[in-house]
């Protein structure tokens, strides 16, 4: 693998997953490929899971882990072409991306979107001005419109769960008083199709995903319907894409609480995390058997072990 | 052992000193046995020597370390049950602690007092919190009430240095411009009743501790009148315990100088650090041959190892 | 070497610097040396180079890093002697340095300018306390006045660019929209003197640097005539030295462009980074053949682990 910024850089996805549950069972296995190596994670934005997921599966590999946490150490970046450079940026993200390169052997990225201009955020211009300049393998750690190491997660995590060989799987919109990046559902559909899973999106009008990642799915407006049957319903709530950055009010009724899921197939329901409890999912649904939210922040590790492996070139 | 939130989790106090005793002359002697697991260490508030005493300690056994800086990721916590997360606080403990446990085989947590509501603070609702959804081995890292791990190497420094079986310990209040916790002159009595020293607790009326805390030890409100004959004075401020978070005005005279000493046995002086010199101690205490604070920071590692051994299963 | 403040601790120019080569062909060679001993770096400024360079470098040797930031954590520190420390300061030097050293085997510093009292920003006074008070080998990170780090890397760079024993160098300033420190001019001039290189320093009229670094230099106020036959140019913005602190406005002329090289003799261009673009140097150069600076940046590694190895008493 030489990049692993969306599912396009996947060669074969059930060799990389099939990795993944082989690297669960035994995630110390391979501790010395990654020595004398080192990744580089860089946060432009605060980060819990990706940052100690990533760290551990790289540490499980041998390699030496170094965190840059962009904003906190006040250092601001340059991405225009031609800027002079006279005003707040110190850096031009030509010079801070290759330092990085020189520095480490596998960079790690995360940019979010800024929800303001949508074609800037699509265009994923601070992931795109890394990879050209890095000179090394980039890992997404969330980029304004993907989040593959989650989806790698969540395909992880239906696997180890799925009772027939093509799951129902529905991912429903839920209320969320904050605007919130499209990232997390748009990866999430692009890998729940790499992985031919029976995938419905349920959202209120308004907060239809950008075409290019809903393609091949079913597309429902009403919850109820959406959910009957479900093996797995995969709760995410996403700010407008049309009406850019845009959050709904009066939606509070798509909240998912047990009483939602009398209808599905007793499903196991997840989370990317950090949830809002009684906005997002229901506390009885969140305590209870069918919710696999933390298993599935546990997969993280493997997930990205398994694409730091297959980049090392024994992943395959 | 399976936790380490206070004086009562110890089972044997002897041989856990003995163990940072015999950790001390070679700190390294069983670098293999925590190798393969990962120490979380998450910090709700700032932390010099026991960040960098616990991950040495922990190193030092071939633990990985997780640092988690809670406040600079803006990462706010809900701690009440069935809250309705629409405000500041983006993720419930419940799920924090829980995905923290996933990735970590033993967890460090730092939440000190907020010293307004007492009784919210002594009900270490952070601590517990953790400790019921963590699912893993727990350690202070000091909390509302307690620095057990303080208490630890101050038990390991008295060891080292006391002449005779019983010495006289006295804790002494000094003055301070800021209102802080109760924490380790709490843990203090309480580990100095577990090692059966001869305690005295001096301090200006109005800043008596908890008496669960003081239980057992002699109470002298005049400083002088305790610190005869001292062979220990273990110098601390505290805020009010009674009216809770209150300062004191007009008590500089509590400070402890060299001429204050006068009167003891040939004293040796600690203080936890950070200390404000000339407002807690004189320059000529600190600077002088009777104060022993650096060397009771150093041994911040050997405790805090000891615990890590203790709760690894190597300890005993 | 038993400290790396300047170029006065290195005993032997010519064998630090074959030692960072020679480092550069294998950096993992010697990669048990430092096992069982932990580097402690401190930073009071930011940093991102110098922190991952020497974090690197450190683990190359095998050694422990353990990083603070020392802003981040609200950790203000008192410098005056016999100071009642009644206000912001909750510590004092000669406890944090004690401390540090009590838990570290080699301490790095970084202490920036404060620019505005020149006296007390020439008398080096943070890193003087810690070289004082932590009672063990201290590295600068860059300091008030010096960055020998850097200039170690520098000289690096040269040495494997140079095509004759002896190149011209010219140290050229150039604008930039704040007050930059002089630390690395200073230490470059230094260092270049300790190289016995051919140095030309040119700048504007009243940004002169302190006598007791560029002795030995030539002195050239028209940049035009100093480029001329250059093999290196090293850019660089300073603030002014006489006028303490002052920043020039109208001197946008003096921005390093290709048409400003054509003179020289196909010098190699270098900065210290960040550099801003087409304020500091032009695209023309940075994007060009004659640009050095990313290799500059990635030999600070070497430079590091060979002063590291040198204290370690693994380099000579």
């Amino acid at each position: 693998m030489k990049q692993f910024l969306s599912a396009a850089d996947v060669e074969q996805a059930e060799v990389l997953l099939n990795l993944a549950r082989e690297i669960k069972t035994d995630p110390r296995a391979r501790r010395w490929i990654g020595r004398g190596k080192t990744l580089g994670l860089i946060f432009m934005n605060p980060s819990l899971r990706t940052r100690m997921s990533t760290q551990l599966a790289a540490r499980n590999l041998g390699m030496e882990v170094i965190v840059l946490n962009v904003n906190e150490d006040g250092w601001k970046l340059e991405f225009e072409d031609g800027a002079v450079m006279n005003a707040g940026a110190a850096e031009h993200v030509r010079e801070a991306a290759a330092v990085m390169g020189a520095y480490c052997d596998i960079i790690g990225l995360r940019a979010f979107a800024g929800l303001k201009d949508r074609s800037q955020d699509y265009a994923e211009q601070m992931l795109n001005a890394f990879r050209q300049y890095c000179g090394r393998p980039l890992i997404s750690l969330e980029s304004a419109v993907r989040h593959p190491l989650q989806s790698l997660a969540d395909m992880l995590t239906i696997a180890e769960h799925a009772a027939v060989a093509r799951p129902k799987v529905v991912m429903t919109w839920a209320p969320h008083p904050r605007a919130l990046p499209q990232a997390v559902p748009n990866s999430f559909a692009e890998w729940a199709r790499l992985f031919k899973h029976d995938l419905v999106i349920t959202h209120p009008k308004g907060f239809e995903l950008a075409p290019e990642f809903t393609e091949g799915a079913r597309i429902e407006h009403n919850q109820d319907v959406a959910l009957e049957g479900a093996d797995f319903v995969y709760v995410k709530n996403w700010s407008s894409w049309s009406d850019y950055g845009a959050v709904g009010g009066g939606l509070d009724s798509w909240q998912v609480t047990a009483d939602k899921l009398r209808n599905s197939n007793k499903a196991k329901v997840m989370h990317c995390l950090p949830v809002r409890r009684n906005v997002v999912i229901g506390d009885d649904v969140l305590d209870g058997p069918q919710s696999i939210v933390i298993e599935q922040a546990g997969n993280r590790v493997f997930a990205a072990q398994a694409v730091l492996q297959s980049i090392l070139g024994e992943g395959r």
